[in-house]
């Protein structure tokens, strides 16, 4: 039996690079959402996913077995506590609701790190660490799982909840880290940071597309870390990110306080990720930078904006 | 100044009663829903909450400084697992947020005692019980209540959130308890139940609409609960009703067993509502049963239907 995917921001970050090992995996996709997705492949509705009667009605339409919901409110800096989460919250509700009333069977939508209490010194897992999320975003997020945990079991709706760790890669937005760096260390401008010596766990976003189709299609419930399971000091990637851009002299580690409270790791454990899904990441650090930088150059954008 | 309130769920079982005191209190009344209340001194702003474009224009028109947000789906019986908590956790979000954007103060919303893990031996306190909802009311309850104390603190919003624990009065809705057991018990016709040997904290509708416009008139923030601090045992509320209503021969304790895991009593810590709010109830039990019995009979609804 063919099985067909509803994905919402299908044109975001992550949900750009969804859609081919979707196909791979043997999905027909549709898309929902205000802009298309450069693909000729994938039908494509049109819906305004803040509006309830939209949800219904691409529901319906899509008649899609699985329901993959990446849409949010993301832009950079401000998204941590930005009132549109609230929207967004409502938003993910009607979606789901209506992908469910539709005859839907398996929903697949993303969560944060940032649902955590962090500061642990050992990885963080999705059964035993504490949840203290501590922005708006993450008690956004936080609530939102719990609503739709406790509706799926009441709908018989199949569940999976993809905590996403830290990303990097082509398309990503100025204003991020990795962004940020590249264009500036590549426009051969000063990078003022703090010393770099948190440690957080990045993966490349095309690893973490990969791992949401892979997470979809599988039967896995509950909430999975999406990450590499290694987190790395942030340093290591400022610096081969000055190499690869020869900006070397110009990135300035320390310059910048670090935000009081900021933790010294953030690692997840995949053990659910890599034995109940049966992922493991594609890309290596260098590699992975290396094509990010390479995208910008391409881009000609080698001076922040 | 003159406070001037915004009341969503002002023609529900609680909304209805709160608005003479909300009056008495000083408060100008806007009222906003699909139907006026029956009260020629507020103003109403037709409205349909699940309408994200709605919430705005009435939370413009009406320029409140203070929220009572009471819309909820309440039907008896679905209600703890209907889908529709999912469209109130969405329409209560943008309600808030356009209330917030358009200059209000200060919001009270109405939480439940469906929050907390029940079946602890001592009365449920806002700060030290466990809150383990195992309902979709109660899920969805708990998570705005995560959702708006956050984005609360970000939009300097002042915000109460009341727990209702168990009520009855006249208007409740037949398909609970003490409205069945009147309107069956009144009939002369059998009323099967439980042991009734459950201990449950009843206050009547009309202290807990006066409680809630209490609590909105205070300065008091975070969740306080909203009973009598009392727990009595079902039958004798059950007793009651039957001598009331002349009832007494029909009335069949024991005959239908409890649900597994009906915890003994559901009682609240009442400090935060006496001490901080300043409520006192000023319905007894015998008093406030007379009352709604006298309602039913008034309407002549001495049968069920």
């Amino acid at each position: 039996m063919t099985r067909r995917v509803l994905v919402t921001g299908a044109t975001g970050f992550i949900g750009q690079y969804t859609l081919l090992p979707l196909r791979e995996l043997g999905f027909n996709i549709h898309v929902a959402g205000r802009t298309p997705p450069d693909d000729p492949d994938v039908t494509f509705h049109t819906a305004n996913l803040f509006d309830q009667a939209d949800a219904v009605r691409v529901a319906r339409d899509a008649e899609a077995s699985h329901l993959l919901h990446l849409a949010w409110n993301t832009e950079p800096g401000r998204f941590w506590n930005s009132p549109l989460n609230l929207d967004w919250v409502g938003a993910s509700l009607s979606t789901v609701k209506a992908f469910a009333e539709a005859g839907g069977a398996r929903v697949v939508l993303a969560g944060t790190c940032a649902e955590y209490r962090w500061g642990a010194d050992t990885p963080l897992d999705e059964n035993r660490s504490e949840l203290a999320p501590e922005t708006l975003y993450g008690v956004s997020k936080d609530a939102l799982r719990r609503i739709v945990s406790s509706y799926a079991d009441l709908a018989s709706l199949s569940f999976a909840w993809g905590r996403i760790f830290f990303l990097y890669g082509p398309g990503e937005k100025p204003g991020r880290l990795v962004s940020d760096a590249i264009r500036t260390l590549g426009g051969k401008q000063p990078f003022a940071t703090t010393d770099g010596n948190q440690r957080r766990d990045f993966m490349h976003v095309e690893d973490v597309a990969r791992a949401f189709a892979l997470l979809l299609a599988s039967e896995v419930q509950g909430s999975v870390n999406i990450a590499s399971g290694k987190a790395v000091p942030v340093r290591s990637i400022l610096e081969a990110i000055a190499r690869e851009t020869g900006g070397q002299e110009m990135l300035r580690l320390g310059e910048r306080p670090r935000p009081a409270n900021d933790p010294a790791t953030i690692e997840a454990a995949v053990d659910r990720l890599r034995y109940e899904v049966g992922f493991t990441p594609r890309h290596t650090m260098s590699d992975g930078l290396a094509q990010s930088v390479k995208w910008w150059k391409d881009r000609g954008s080698d001076l922040p904006n």
